[in-house]
């Protein structure tokens, strides 16, 4: 498998599940500005959307969006180490997966990391974002994972959450969201994920710098 | 099942799948505004959140998030009526779900159809929509489905896509989309649903001018 990623992009939940399956792959790393793969092809003709993650299946089947990729990647990995064996867990594994995509993901963070956003639209993406924090601080209180085991949908959302500290998303004002914030990137496939791609960021940052 | 809805909300994706599945369920009328079911019981009892769709199974769950609650549905119809069989093709019907759901549904329409929102919002939402817009439209206009049949993404791709003509979204520039609504819209299980929820619709708009 193939994945095409951008370092610390949401991304990192397909890499998180990745090692904590024991899953091999190529990572291609995307300029998400000019959205050029490091050995320079042109990231556009792998996904129009210029949206990272992709992957290339081992037939060579180009596959994106983040849930989609986290069930693929779940479906490949040993029995229960990313997603639940039942029909109804794997129904609430979904729920999970859409609620960060949705609520977290593209409402809440979308707008708050673009530099490009106005300030009207972060301040409405902010706003609105606080019900869904609210609810999922209450919900990780009484719980370790967001299911009753680590799940790719966990992946996810640390991926996500990790976010705040470039925002102003206080994550400080919500206990049990910080908790298990400190819990998953003590976690080695989390802690190894997060190192590997923060020190690609800062690679990625001097090497703009110097352009 | 019980399905919690409001009319012409992204609920009628699940309305959509039950007519299509010839499935029988109970349908709750919610207020958006007020986030009381017709029936005077407190919505934020059954999701937290206060969104619809939201569906009671019937061994008494509750689940929320629409992608989650269409493959659901999907599971619970005749074999291949809303979702395919294959493990390939259920990867990509989750892409489109997670497609429809994060650049369509919540980045492009949430705001344009919020009227709390700001411009700048707006205005953003818009902007970054079109990209999603331009893909899709060349991916329809060579195909009949998002896959190979109808399924349960195309139920909530007919939603989405009905809510442009009270927006600033012009689908007429874009003549693959189009054409594709307008197949979907003469499919009976889509035109009973639109039938039926916009005289719901209708009826609460004419309960919250009496107020």
């Amino acid at each position: 498998m193939e994945l095409y990623f951008s370092p610390l992009a949401c991304s990192m939940a397909t890499r998180i599940s990745l090692y904590e399956a024991g899953i091999e792959a190529t990572y291609f790393e995307v300029d998400s500005k000019t959205k050029r793969t490091r050995d320079g092809r042109d990231f556009r003709q792998i996904n129009p959307l210029g949206l990272v993650p992709a992957i290339r299946t081992d037939t060579g089947e180009v596959l994106t969006e983040n849930a989609a990729i986290l069930q693929y990647v779940a479906g490949r990995a040993p029995s229960g180490a990313l997603a639940p064996t039942t029909d109804w867990e794997r129904a609430r594994l979904q729920q999970w997966l859409c609620f960060v995509g949705t609520e977290l993901h593209k409402a809440l963070f979308g707008p708050l990391l673009d530099p490009n956003a106005p300030d009207g639209a972060k301040a409405y993406a902010l706003e609105k974002g606080m019900a869904g924090l609210e609810m999922l601080d209450a919900y990780l209180t009484t719980r370790e994972f967001l299911l009753d085991e680590f799940s790719a949908a966990d992946a996810y959302l640390a991926t996500v959450l990790g976010w705040a500290v470039v925002t102003p998303v206080q994550l400080s004002k919500f206990p049990g969201i910080s908790a298990y914030l400190k819990r998953l990137y003590a976690r080695p496939s989390v802690a190894r994920a997060f190192t590997e791609e923060r020190s690609l960021y800062l690679e990625e940052q001097a090497r703009r710098a110097t352009i």
